[in-house]
Formats: structure tokens, C-alpha cells, sequence
């Protein structure tokens, strides 16, 4: 460029490049003489390239400074990242969709407050997090478009005397657009604040798969095995799984809003433009990005790995009381205002409770007692019922959650997850 | 939409309709007779409506729940909050321009580490700000999208029996879409963690233009003099300023960097679905938009009547140091390396520091002393000549700022910044 | 003190003292003329004195700057509102060992990584909370320490020109030592962050004790019900307790984590000695106490009404794999070194869980198989010889645990824990 | 303490010391065979035990279990961190106290709202800071009191079926007392949220003191001058002193509050006892006590080896605004009342603000139009008098300043500060 806008000549030019490569291909090789008392990694180049050929050297940081190179790198190894994430993130889902799919009719119960709600499809469980992690993905596109912008050319802080082509820089390099402002430029942090906050959200729906990964490991719940990879036994005890990794995972997410608290921290109350404060940003973004997409590789193998137990999860689901909502739904659609229905269901629960029974134990003749508009029917309520008759769009219906399943392979084939 | 789907009869739906349309009236002149002994708002309501339309009144709650009604109450008052925020940074953006085109040919110094740099133009420095801002409005605006979405329909968490038609509802209340997965959506609350993550980036710069700011307005900077309404002064000392408002707002910054903690931590291991804990959304919420709001008002009016000292800042750029790097390049420009000029220009400074005198005060025959390229047009260099030179896009020459400000008022008028 | 050292005359004080109580009376009655056209609370009050004693009420605020008077007043509110807080802290330490008297033989699992580890008193568990809060009480009171300090007779920064007697003040205040720098006085807010990490601290706590009470309340543990007041039912579900206020203390624990590291951010790089960011230490403040009070409070009660189902906790700790360690602990006590046990211990419980059986449902025939120093008396390991057997300080024995009960009370009692 | 119980026998105990002293002298010579194949640290040393002194080795392990060993380790290593963190900041308050004392007469602004406020002495500025830091002492001595209880004994999480006399231990091991309660030792890591708050303190103070050298260091302020090896210069810009390392230090605060909201975050809501969660307490804890320490020592190094530059701070201190409290007092103390005089003196600057000119610049006559008060005398106000004057307990005045550093020097030496 430097050539092309006739601010060095060809010559210098071709040599410099000639040059530059023969030192790639000794650092790629390990052959490079690195030298210590040299101030940083740039001035080791420009020496090495100054004893290759000569003089031209001296041109190599024409129209450069520190402070726009830094910012420069910086996106560039972020730009790469994000994509390595994003094809995390992805693989995650891929779990997700094929423990989904290979237990497709499996009924657990859904839970509020931890206590059992209403019956659902395990699948839908899962596909849950599916959706949290689409809108990771969608944040962290948005992130990938604010980083795609070069700073070069911004100077120290002011700009360039030379009339750089910009715009040329930036298409060789990858970047979709130029900054618009020098100050700004070499000042802004942005991208990486935002990496760091989308990194936080992602982990925390991760520690709240986690969370759930624990529970369902318990004696107590026992719905799912994690495999011997993803658990320690105590020696003596080997029948005891511990989910090492799950509670790793959780553990880890305080390190990522730890590191956001950081470099918001850092950013508070600077005065333009570079301060070294600045310098302050970089072992964190190694730290985070290192933290979510191990955790992120380890969630998809756990979850692919981990052995479901359908017996206690169907136990689980079986149990009635999930069901009061189905029969108060019941009534409504036989005519009774939603309200009135609502008020019936409760006396019927109470009656229930008070008798030490399940709602399912219940005979006809006592649901009449209460409303006249139960049929035998009523009778016929399950959780399978209960569970297919939530059909509509989000709904759990097997229904629905096949077609959600579809539509996340649809998703996964068009964003190239692996 | 219940009678519609053919959930509720066109009778009963009319009456709702007519019987809330005189219960929002009620409410908005005050004569709601509202209960305390009643749970909520929701069963305020319903009573009301009985009170008026009887029996009808009890299939308004007909096909939701409570889980998904707040999650979309938040989610509608949030979008509007949204929108209300994006006109308030245009207004600040605006003044910026204002304040920017008002003092055009204004030379400040630049700064790095509080040290002088480069001198700038003060409407570049401003420009700056604009950019951090224009930042800003994107991502409240990605934000916007992912609050876009509708959860009604989900149900307490499995969705609902009802043959409810969400996509109408959505389209009704301005929702873009609908939610896919309804364990998903009675417990997500990533819109509200993305948007204090938005509104604590954007806190952060305002920090950083009130350290400015505060500085600017100290003795020893004195370049601008903030306006009365805000700066509250000793009553002993009428000539003291203090930055007050500035200085509140650079603390507010604590505030919402807590609230996104507060938040990431509430939401840290929640298993699925709703849990009393998400509650805690609100305050925060509430609390950081009001801070945001007020804040990015306040700056508006701020910086819109802060008066520039101009002699201030002129002096403060005519401090010659600064023009080392100019001399560098007006010895590249002449032909010679760019390390090679660096050196020689770090000896000519040297000579002048261990004189005590500035570059601007060495005569032809010194500089030329330290090379034959050195012609009289270098006594010319000037802080004007300097801030002339860096002209490429984001650079802070006068053209490049002209353009910069049409560019910003374009953006401005296309996106109805008042 | 103005007129003892002779900085007003007698008459003065005299009136000025006898004005203020009039005023105080005022106020406490609600009859002062509050007018908002005066700048704040100072100004009413010196305004009202004056309308009673006339001219000698400019002297009120002799000595004085508003610097070091609010950050009196502010120590002197937390000072008070720490003892407040360690009364709550000691009440809900006493509801714990009444839970844990009243329950004292009771033997429910303990865990690690949620998995079922050994047997232990419920008592022992609860009392784990007791040293928890003891610590916590021991912060408070540091804080204390620091808070106790009078910043008064600093002046707005560099101290008074009158001869004040800060001693004395201090005395009649109340605080048992004066601060020794004014610049550090009118701008330190430690003891405020200090207080926020307390508190902090506090509510991690409370949040490890919520987490556990929402798992027991789950129909997979079942180990307690919480009374009606401190569950909400769903009305649909009557047997359904959700346990919102475990849940709400857990989710305000972010509440407080926010103000924590909102007062940090407020303080970072703030330049001596007063700023108005400091402003933004009042509102946190009040939010954390009253959370951390009406938490506390809640949790006393929660404690004390909570119902314990010893059935399910006993059948859970007859899991006779966690007497694994016992039975290794049996084998050392008959010589065997402990590496080798484990190895005999490992190889039993893999034979015992590939039959699918307990060990408890091994015959001594079998454990002889692994090591012939079984006896008949390994068969009578149960769950109460487990927690017998580890009976030294710390350790869950009932001896030990009584022992740790009769140190509790006698520390209520001494600390006057109501 | 196994032999002296009878736990295991003399022949066994003597065996284990001699071979681990065996094993200490490897590891320090750097001839220990570790194997990776093996699962940890304590098993490569059982092992190579084993290889020394052959099944005796197998005792080693008795009554321990890696949870209450590795708590242990923990607390040994940040009583020794702390006591080195003491030292350094003893070291940072003695270069605090010899800057003070090598500059006792220089006044300078003191500034509020970054205004100057009132004349004081640079010696008394510093001595701010040293309170601080007294402070920071007093917060890291009470972590350690909490941080000096030994854990051992405790087993897995219900303490251990040996008879071991942990009080023993607790002395050989240098800690003053035992814990409690072995469900709470194994799974407290307060000490180390007590010690990352702590350490974010600390980090405040010096990013306040950061801030304040990198204003001082600006060529607007121009009060001091970093040395050479604390600042790096553009080498264009030789008379450019970037203060680099302040403002890493200021940088650095963001790290460690981060770390703090990091364990926070790691511990809300775990259910007793050990979680795997609780193996994040390490890596944030090796770098927090490394950015502090290292900071410290930076600052020590600043802090001795800056240079003043008087003629600055005393021009800026000559400022005679900074004079009208002085003008105030001194009509309070001919008998007029302070609201009065607070009048008189805002008339008298506003008429001198009016007219541009300064306070200093009024002639006796002038100043008797306000008020027949004022004498000749009143032109000798100046910031020496001014700084005088304010001779109580902790302002500013030369006795006051001089008894501050003698006492300063006396806690230095009794804590023995190096």
C-alpha cells in the first residue's frame, strides 16, 4: 500500500515484503534469532528485516504508530475468535439436538421454584437451552460486526501525514470498515467490553445447565448419569459420580464476571485518548475466551456422553398433582369461566390433600361432587395428556417440539455447524 | 383473539373488551376503586371487570399465566424505554455536533497519558464522543431486537392448551416475533442483563467525557467554563466552579456497573423455569434506566452550555514538543527512512531539552546541524500545519472533521435525533 | 464546646442550645416549617434558630464545613446500624440452635458436590451456619472499629482555624477516637466498603443456606416444609409450597454483590479529597442495610417455623454406601495401614455395586472374601455408629455436637442475643 | 501426633518423618522422580514414601482427607502472603513519611471538586495516603486473625473417627486456634473473600494516589517529576515523562476488584459442603496477592525517587481565592458571627471577581467598604498563614503536620516497617 500510494518506492517495497517473509518463515520455523534487550516483538522484526535487507527496513513503520498497530491486533485476534466460539457454541446445540432427538416421547417434570409444575418433554427441556444459546450466538455475530473495523491509520492519536489508503488496508486485511475517528480509534475498548459481557451471559446459562446437571446427578433426583470422563468417584465410593465438571463450569462463570467487572473497572473515568491503563485488557480476554470455550467443548461432550434414566424421570412426572392446571383447563373447555374453573380445582386439591390422596386417585363419583361437567374422562388424564395438549407454537406437544427440533437442524445445517 | 380462535364467544370477548375499555378509563382518571386486600393488580382488575360485566369477567385470564404475563409487561415497557434512551443519546450526539461546529478551527492539544501529544482539533476530540455514542445506539438497538419477542403464550412454563393464535397477539402488541420454546421464555431474562451490560458501556464513556470534563474546568487545564445551572460554586468563592454535575455522573457509573452485577449474579445457577429470584429484575431495571436517562439529559445540556476559553487551549497547543513527530515526517517526506528520521529527531530534541529551549526556538542552522535535509520551510511547522497535515479519513485535518460533522448530521437527521 | 473554648461566648451557647431543642421538638412533633426555597436541612434548621434566638444563630455553624459534618453524620447512622445489624445476626444464630436442639438426634446425609458423603447430625449441619454467622458478626464489629472514628473539626479539608476540642466532642458523640488526617477524613468512605464486603459476605451466606432449604423443600429431598408464611402455594396446587422467600434472599444477594462493587468503581481513581461522587454512597447504603436486615429477620423466622420431616432424612442417610469410609476406618483400627484399607474398601463396594446391592446387604462371608480381619462386628456399621464414631472437636458426634450447642448458647447469652 | 495418640506406632511415625524429610531434601534439590501417571502431588509423595520406607508409607494418610488438607495448605500460605503484603505496605507509609519529611514547609493546593480549595502542605497531602494505608494494615490484620484456624481434623466433611489431638497440631503448625465445626472448615473460603476485599481497598487507595501522580506529572499541574525508571518517554518526545506505571497501577484496581466479584460470584448459593465450584479459590487469589504486592512495591519505588518541583506547587498555591475561608475566620474572630461574615466575604469576592482582580489584589480600603472589621492585618493573609492557622488535631498546620510524622515514625518502628 505503502508503494501503491507512492509514499515508499516499489523497490523498498518488494524488499521489504521479500524480506518479511523470509522472517515469517523463520519464526514459523523457530529459527529466529529473538533478542532481548530489544525493546518488544516489533523492534525485533525491523532489525531482523533491517539485516536482511538493509536500509529499506528503516520504512517498514512509515504511517504507524504503537497505539493503532496494538488496537489493530487486537481485532484481529478477537475477529478469529469469536468464529472459533461461534463453532462452539454450535456444537453445544448439536449435543443438545441429538440428546434431544434420541429421547423424544421421554416425559420429566417442569419445574418453578424446584418444586414439579407440569409435566414436559425432557426434549423441550433441552431445547430450552438451545434457544439461550442462539441468542449467544446472535450477541456474539453482533459483537463480531463492532470489531470488524480498522483502526490503522489512526496514527498516535491524531491521524497520518501520509495519504494512506485506508480502505485498501482494510480489505487486505479482512476488516468491513474503517474507524471514523482517530482519537476514538486507538482509545476504544468497546469490543472488548462487549466480548466480555456476552461471554458473562453465555456463561450463565451454562452454569444454569450446570446447576441442573448437578440436581438431576443426585441421588435425590436421579434422572441422568454423567459419564466416567465427566465425574470423579471418591475411590472408596464407586458408586458415587461426582459432576466435577458441571460444577467447574459453574464455578467459572464467576471468573468471566469477574473479568468484565475488570475491564469495566479499567475503562472508568479515562481522559482521551491512550492511557496504559489500557494495557490492562489483554490477560483478561486470554482468560475468558480460554474459560467459555472450554467450558463450552466440555458441556458438549458431557451432554452427548450423559446416560438419561427414564425410569425415575417418568416416576417423577407421574406425579398428579402436575395435573391440577389439566383439569381446571377441563372444565374451561366444557363451558365454565376460567375463574370458576380455578375455584373448583382448588376445593377438589384440598379434598385431595386433606385425604392424603393424589388427584389421579380420585374417583369420578368425588370429581362430580364438585362440578357436574366431569365426564369419565377426566379420568383419562395423564401427563402424557397434559403434555400433548400444549400444541401450540413453544409449546411442549410432541408436536412442536418435533418441529422445533427440525428447525434447529434447519439452523445448525445453514450456520455449518459441525 | 380468545374469541377468534373460538375460545370465548363473541359475546362474552365483547364484554371484556367494553368492560376493560371502562376499567383503563377508571384508571387513568383516578376513580379506580383499587383493594389492597385483593393480591395484585391482575385481581384488581378482574374484580373490577366482574363488578361491571359479571360472570364474563372470569375468562379474561383464559389461556395465561402469571410467568408469562410479567415477562411480557417487561419486555413491552422495556422496548419503549429503549426507545426513549436512543432519542436522549442523539440529543447528546447532537450537541456534540453543535459544540463541534461551533469552535471548527479550535486547536487543543491531544493527549496520551495525560501527557501532550499531538495537537487536535477540539471538534475532533468532541467527534470522538460521537463515535463512542454512535456505538452505543447500535447495540441498544440489537438489544431492542432480542426484547422484540413475545412470551405470551408460554403459559406458567409448558405453553398453553388453548388454541391461542400468538402470532396475531404478537402483531397486535408491536412484537416482531413470538418465543420458541416456553421454558425458555418464562425464565429468560437476557434482555434485561444485555441491556444493563448496554447502558453500563455507555455510562462508561459519559464517565470518561466527565473526567474531561472536571479537568477542562480545573485552574490548570481552564479550558472550558461549564455553565452555572451546572456547576454549584462555594458561596465564598464565586469564581470556583465545581463541576458537580459531572462529577455525579461519573459516580452514577458505580451504580449501573452494580446493577449488572447484581443482575449476572442473580441469574448465576438459577435452575429452569421461573424462581422467585428473578423478581429481583425490576428495581435495577428501573434504577438504571432513570440513571442513563437522566445522565445522557444532563450532558446534553451541559455540553451545549459550556463555554470554550479558547486562549486557554491555544496556548496549551503551541507547546512545540508536540511537533517532534511532524519533524519526523517532514524529514520521510524528503526522503529519508522513517527510523532513520526518528533518530535524528530524537537528537535534535535532546539538544534543545538539555538547553532548555523549545523546537520552536531553534534556528535553521541548528536543525541543520543535525541534517542537510532540513530547509527553511521547517521553521513553518506549526501546531496549524500539523492538524492540516493529517488529512486521511479519521484524521483530525479540517477537512476531515467538515466531513466527519456532515456525516454526523446525516446520521442524525436520518435517524430523527431531535 | 464553641463556648468552652471560648469561640463563643456563654450567652451564645446557652441560647443556641436552647433554640435547637425547641427545634428538635418541632421536628419531632411534625410541627417545624420545613421551606424548600432554603438550600437543605442545615440551612432550615439555622433559619428556624435564628427566628428564635435571633443574630446569635449565625454562630451555629462555627468550626464546621459541610465536609466533615456529613461524613459524621453518616458514621454515626452506620455506627447504629451495625448494632441493629448484629442483634439480627444473633437472633437468627439462636433460632438455628433451637432448630438444632429440638432436633438433636437426627441423622440426614451429608454432601459433597451434592452427592450423599457421610452421615451427620441435621444439628451439625445447621450449626455449620452458626460459625458462619459468628464470622460474620466478628466482621461487623471490625468495621466497627473503623467506623468509630469522628471525622468532625476536619473543616472542608485542611482542618479549623478555631481551637476546637475534638476529644471532647468525640466523647459526648460517642466515638471513641478523633481522625487524625482532615484530607483523608472528609474523603475516606472505607468504612462504607468495608461495610458493603460484610454484608456481602453475609448474604453469600444466607444464599448457601436459601439454596438449601429450596432443595429440601423439593419433593425429591422432602427433608423439610416451610410454614404457610414463608411459602406462597400456587392456588391450583395447595400441596405445592414454594419457597419464595428462600428464593428472594438468594436473588437479593445480587442486589448487595452490585452495591459492593458500585462503591468501589464510585472510589477508584477519585483525586483528593472531597468529590461529589461521593454523593452516591447514601442510596447503596440504605438498599444494603435494609436488605441485609429484612433478610436476616426473614431467615430467623423462616428457621424457627420450619417443619423437619425426620422420615425423609432418615431414610436418605441409611444410604449405606456413604459407610464406606467407615468401613476402611474399621479395617485401620485393626491394623491395617490406610492405603490398603482403601484398596480393600475399593474392591468390596465395585463387588457389592456389580450385583446391584448395599454394602449393609453384604454377609460377612463376603466382606471375609476381602480381608479376614472382618469381623461379625462389621456388620453393625450403621449410620448412628458413623456419627458417633467422629468424636473429636469439630466432628459430628453427638457428644461433640452438644458440646458445640451448650458454646453457642453461652455466646448468645454473653453477646445478649435476644 | 499419630504416634503420640497411639494412632500409629512410634516405629511407623519415626519411619514416615525420616523418609518425608527424605522427600523434602529431593524436592528441594530438584531430584524428585514425579510422575504425571499419578493423580496428584500427595500421591507422587506417598508414593516415593512408599519406595523409601516401604507399607508404613500407607499410614501416612491417616486420619486427613484432601478436603480439610487442602483448606489447610490454603490458610498457611495467605498467613505467610499477608504478613509479606504488611510488610510492603510499611514500606510504601515509610517512603510516604520521608517524601513528607523531605518537604515539611512546601504548601500547596489542596483541591475539592478538583478545584482549589484551600492552601495546605504537600507533607499533609501525603500523610492522607499514609492513613489509608494504617487502614489497609488494620483490614489485613484482622483477615489474618480469621485466616490463623486450623481446618485439619475435619475429614471429608463430618470430621474423623481418629483420636487426634488437633489442638496439637494446631500449635505445631503455627495457628491459634481450631475450627468449630468440620461441615463449615471444609467448605469456608470466607478468609479469602475477606482478603480479596481487602486487597481491593488497598488497590482504591493507590488508584487514588495513581490518579494524583499521573495529574501531578501533566504539564498542566507540573508539581512533580517521576524518575527515569517509572516513566517511559516517546523517543521522539524526550521531555515526554508518560507516567506508565501509575497508571498501570490504576488499571490494575479493575483486576482485583474483578477477582473479588469473581469468588463472590463462585460462592452464592452452593449448598454445603466441599464443591468442586470452590478449586476457582486458587488462580484469583496467586494473582491478587501479585498485583498488590507488586504494586506496593512499585509505589514504595515512586513515591522515594519523584521529584518535587516547588516553585509549581507553591505559584498554584499562591492562588489567592484559596484565601477567602481565611477572610471569613478572621471576621468571626473580631466578633461577628459566621453566617454574617460569610455574607460580607461572598460580597467582597464577588466585587473583586467583578472587577478582575484577586483577593490579594484589594487594598485595605476596599476591604473596609465591607465591613469596619478589617484592619491592616488583613492583607497579611497569606497560604502560609492560612496553613498555620489551622492548628488542631489533624489539620494542616506545621506543629500539627511534625507531630503527625513523629507518630507516623513510632508506628513504623513498632510494627518494624523496614
Amino acid at each position: 500500500m505503502l508503494a501503491r500510494q507512492g509514499i515508499i518506492s516499489e523497490t523498498d517495497a518488494d524488499a521489504i515484503v521479500r524480506g518479511m517473509e523470509e522472517v515469517r518463515r523463520e519464526i514459523e520455523e523457530g529459527s529466529f534469532p529473538w533478542r532481548e534487550e530489544l525493546e518488544d516483538v516489533h523492534m525485533n522484526i525491523e532489525r531482523r528485516l533491517q539485516e536482511k535487507i538493509g536500509a529499506a527496513a528503516g520504512r517498514l513503520h512509515t504511517g504507524r504508530s504503537r497505539n493503532d498497530q496494538v488496537a489493530t491486533d487486537v481485532r484481529l485476534y478477537l475477529k478469529e475468535a469469536i468464529n472459533e466460539t461461534l463453532q462452539l457454541v454450535r456444537k453445544l446445540q448439536r449435543a443438545l439436538v441429538e440428546m434431544a432427538s434420541a429421547n423424544k416421547g421421554l416425559i420429566m417434570p417442569g419445574y418453578t421454584h424446584l418444586q414439579r409444575g407440569q409435566p414436559v418433554l425432557f426434549a423441550h427441556h433441552l431445547l430450552a437451552y438451545f434457544e439461550m444459546l442462539r441468542r449467544d450466538a446472535e450477541r456474539l455475530a453482533d459483537c463480531y460486526r463492532r470489531t470488524d473495523v480498522l483502526p490503522l491509520g489512526s496514527g498516535a492519536l491524531a491521524g497520518s501525514p501520509y495519504p494512506l489508503d485506508r480502505e485498501w488496508v482494510a480489505k487486505e486485511l479482512g476488516f468491513s470498515s474503517i474507524s471514523r475517528n482517530s482519537m476514538d480509534a486507538v482509545s476504544d475498548r468497546d469490543f472488548l467490553v462487549e466480548f466480555h459481557a456476552c461471554a458473562a451471559l453465555c456463561m450463565m446459562h451454562l452454569s444454569r445447565m450446570a446447576e441442573e446437571l448437578v440436581l438431576w446427578s443426585s441421588s435425590e433426583f436421579g434422572f441422568v448419569r454423567l459419564a466416567d470422563e465427566y465425574t470423579t468417584g471418591s475411590s472408596l465410593m464407586p458408586q458415587k459420580r461426582n459432576p466435577d465438571f458441571a460444577e467447574l463450569a459453574r464455578g467459572k462463570t464467576g471468573r468471566v464476571y469477574g473479568h468484565l467487572m475488570g475491564i469495566l473497572t479499567v475503562m472508568k473515568g479515562l481522559p482521551l485518548t491512550y492511557n496504559r491503563d489500557l494495557q490492562e485488557d489483554k490477560e483478561a480476554l486470554f482468560d475468558t475466551l480460554d474459560t467459555l470455550q472450554t467450558t463450552l467443548k466440555v458441556f458438549a461432550g458431557m451432554v452427548s456422553t450423559m446416560q438419561v434414566v427414564p425410569e425415575r424421570m417418568t416416576r417423577a412426572a407421574e406425579d398428579s398433582a402436575m395435573l391440577a392446571t389439566d383439569v381446571a383447563d377441563y372444565l374451561v373447555a366444557r363451558g365454565m369461566p376460567f375463574r370458576e374453573a380455578h375455584g373448583v380445582v382448588r376445593a377438589l386439591a384440598s379434598y385431595a390433600v386433606e385425604r392424603g390422596r393424589e388427584l389421579r386417585e380420585l374417583s369420578l363419583e368425588e370429581y362430580r361432587r364438585f362440578s357436574p361437567l366431569f365426564q369419565v374422562d377426566v379420568l383419562h388424564l395423564t401427563a402424557e395428556a397434559s403434555v400433548r395438549a400444549r400444541d401450540i407454537p413453544g409449546g411442549t406437544s410432541p408436536r412442536q417440539v418435533e418441529s422445533a427440533l427440525q428447525e434447529a437442524r434447519r439452523l445448525l445445517e445453514e450456520t455449518g455447524g459441525e
